[in-house]
Order: C-alpha cells, then structure tokens, then sequence
C-alpha cells in the first residue's frame, strides 16, 4: 500500500492531512505552494485537472474531493473514528460533514476569491461583503454544535467534523472574524490541535490557528 | 419502518426522490411548493431550519443534506445499487457525487438565485452571467463521463450520480443551454427517465426534461 497526500498549509486538505495521522497511516505528504501557483502547473494539472488540493494517490489511484477522500480513508482505516462507524450516528455526522463542505467551505471561497465569480471589481467588493456576513452566520451554527459536543462533535472520539471546524474557524480570522467570539468552537479547535497526532499535521503545514487581526485605529 | 421524503417538484430532491423509487422503498413523499415559500413557513422550518429540501423523516429522525440522506439509503437498501458498493467504484462515484453537490449545483444556485449573494442588483446580473458560463463548463465535465458511461455513469447499474446529472442538465436549459447541445447527457438522461421506477418520479413531479426555450428573434 502506497498512499501520497497533496496538500496545501492551511488549505481544506488539512482536514484528510488531520485524518491520515490521527489513523496512524503511513503516507507521503506532498505539498503544494497554492500562492505560488503551482496547482496551475502543467505536472499539477495532470494530476487533478481542476487544479485544486486535496488529492489523495492510493497504489496509483488518483482521488479528489475531501468528502470521497475521507470516505475512502473510513473504508481503509475503520479503527480510525473518522466517522461515527454506523447508524444514525453516521448519518448526521455525513449530513453536517457534506453542509460544511457544500455550504460553508463554498461561502469562504466568496470571501476569499471573489474574483471566481465575477470579472467586475465592484461586484467582487459586493460578493466578499456579503459571504462575510453569511460565514458569521454559519460559524454560529458550527458555534451550536459545539456547545453540544460530547466532546468532540461526533461524539467521544475526534473526527473528520473536528479538523474541519478547526479549518473553517480559522479561516474565519481572515474574514475579520475573531475566533475567541465563538468560544466553543475556539476549545474545541485548541483540543483538536493538542493531540499528538494532529500537532504533527500543524506543525508540517506551520499553521497558527488564531489569525485573525484586529482592525488598526487610523 | 416510516420513510417520508420532502420535495419540491424538479429541484435537487428529485435525486433522493428517484432513488427511494428505484430501491422499491416504501415512503410518503410530501410535496413543499417552492415557489409559493412553503420552505419558509414556521411549519417547515420547525422541521430544517435551513429552509430547503430534500428532508428525509425516518422513523421521526430528520435528515438533511442529498449526499447523506443518499449514503443513509444506501446503507438501507443495499441492493438498490444508489453507489457501487464498494471499492474503487465506490469512491470514483462518491467524488464525482460530492462534485455535483459541493460545485455543479451551487453554481446553478448562483444562475437561479443570485440574491444569495448580494443585495446589489447589478452584482447580481454579473453573478448570473459568469455563473452561466461556469455552469456550461461544468456540464462539458459531466457530457465527458457521460460518453464514457458504460451505460450508466457508476457503471452497469443507474445510481444517484445519473440521477443528478439529469437534474443539472434539466436546470441548464433554464440557464440557456439547449440540452441536446450536450448528446451524451442527454441520451442518459432520457433513458434514465424512462425506467419505470424513474417515471413514476417524473410523473408525480409532473417535470418536463427539455425546458430549455431558445431565444426568440425581437
Ligand atoms: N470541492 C473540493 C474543494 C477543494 C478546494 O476548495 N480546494 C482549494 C483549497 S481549500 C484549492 O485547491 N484552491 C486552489 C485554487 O482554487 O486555485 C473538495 O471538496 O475537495
Ligand atoms: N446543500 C443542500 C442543498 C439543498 C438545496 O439547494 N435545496 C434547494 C432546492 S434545489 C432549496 O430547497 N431551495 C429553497 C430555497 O433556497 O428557498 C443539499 O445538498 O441537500
């Protein structure tokens, strides 16, 4: 068995980054620089010709899509707790796993690249203040989950849910958002970010977890 | 066993809705009108706050979102083929699933409803615009593994991705984007369609396949 990660610091792969250690895989971290570009790169491209990370190499097996990736991962590593193993527990980890991806991650993307959505600069200004409003209002439903995990938000064991929410927290800091104002979620993530296995992945990928700056008086 | 399943005619639920036909499952479907805010009455929102369809009520637990409503399914009726079962199949059609969910589909939200985005009415037409240039090269993604489906796009038996493509390729016409411009689709589409189970579906949604209207000369 062979299996290589391409990701990027403090991009979405780190949550299938996050899961591969804590399953105790061995794997091949493969970064890509995304500000440099080189998920453009002709190499790249053939890899994943939607230029994008995370992409997960299995005995030479290419697969994209952090949701596809994790639940090959699950299928591979069943000892791991990526997801709660079965039953409605499953289900409602799957159903706040894909809204995180489908629904949350994708409003980033408005605050962070605009320009993916309209040429026009103006409308660019429009798009990322709005998506900043609505991520607030989505970091708050994460915030209610979190209030309730028992203790992590699958339940006793750190899942896949939890690197994302550490994830989509973080990014947060980037949109203005101070993370200490969603004080479970924040606890959660530094939990997160203290076992072992999941400081390796942190300390790999240099992340700071609080990047939020507040803003300067003039 | 109670299986309900909340829907609007043509919109994203009809790929649960085809896929409890084709399982042969036993369940109410309970029609939620769109287009006169149903989703929004306090009614609705008592059952998913987050206002939209598909719902799955199983046994009075309520689920939200296609993808894990369709893995909750397909952990059900394991013999209704709604994925390939396992392995390699099963990831391949897992990532181009989630695809169509985390990418396709919202990108059709941004032709549809714009107003997601913005308050501003003329970063909204820009935001459609772009987005149905988007959405016709995403449909070009699908058309590929369309010529490529052997017959159908998971393999030898219709799964939910055929389902969603004949969602995505339905919603392109009201986009602008004459379905048989894109022959592969939309031969799968229409083959899916007729499978009896699948027709049912379509005749309860009462759902026209080609809904595109080419522009008319002034
Ligand atoms: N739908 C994809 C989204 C992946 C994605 O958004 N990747 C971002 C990083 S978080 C990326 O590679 N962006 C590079 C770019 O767009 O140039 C998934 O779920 O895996
Ligand atoms: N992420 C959700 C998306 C569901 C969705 O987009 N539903 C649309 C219909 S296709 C809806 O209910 N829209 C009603 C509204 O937004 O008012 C899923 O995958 O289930």
């Amino acid at each position: 068995m062979s299996l290589k990660l391409f990701y990027a610091p403090g991009a979405c792969s780190f949550v299938p980054h996050a899961m591969l250690e804590l399953a105790g895989a061995p794997f091949e971290p493969m970064m890509v620089k995304l500000h440099k570009g080189e998920q453009r790169s002709a190499e790249y491209l053939a890899l994943n010709p939607r230029g994008q990370v995370p992409v997960l190499v299995d005995d030479g097996e290419v697969i994209t899509q952090i949701v596809a990736i994790l639940l090959h991962l699950d299928a591979k590593f069943p000892q791991a707790g990526i997801l709660p193993a079965s039953g409605l527990a499953r289900t409602r980890a799957l159903s706040t796993l894909v809204w995180m991806n489908n629904t949350v991650h994708p409003t980033f993307t408005h605050v962070f690249m605009p320009q993916k959505f309209t040429d026009d600069e103006a409308a660019q200004k429009a798009i990322r203040a709005h998506a900043v409003q609505t991520y607030r209002g989505l970091l708050g439903e994460i915030e209610a989950m979190a209030v309730k995990a028992s203790p992590w938000l699958a339940g006793d064991q750190p899942s896949a849910l939890d690197a994302y929410a550490l994830t989509l927290l973080r990014w947060g800091g980037y949109a203005g958002i101070d993370p200490t104002t969603l004080p479970a979620t924040w606890a959660l993530s530094q939990r997160f970010a203290a076992l072992p296995a999941v400081a390796r992945v942190i300390e790999r990928e240099r992340l700071q977890l609080n990047v939020y700056q507040p803003p300067t008086a003039a």
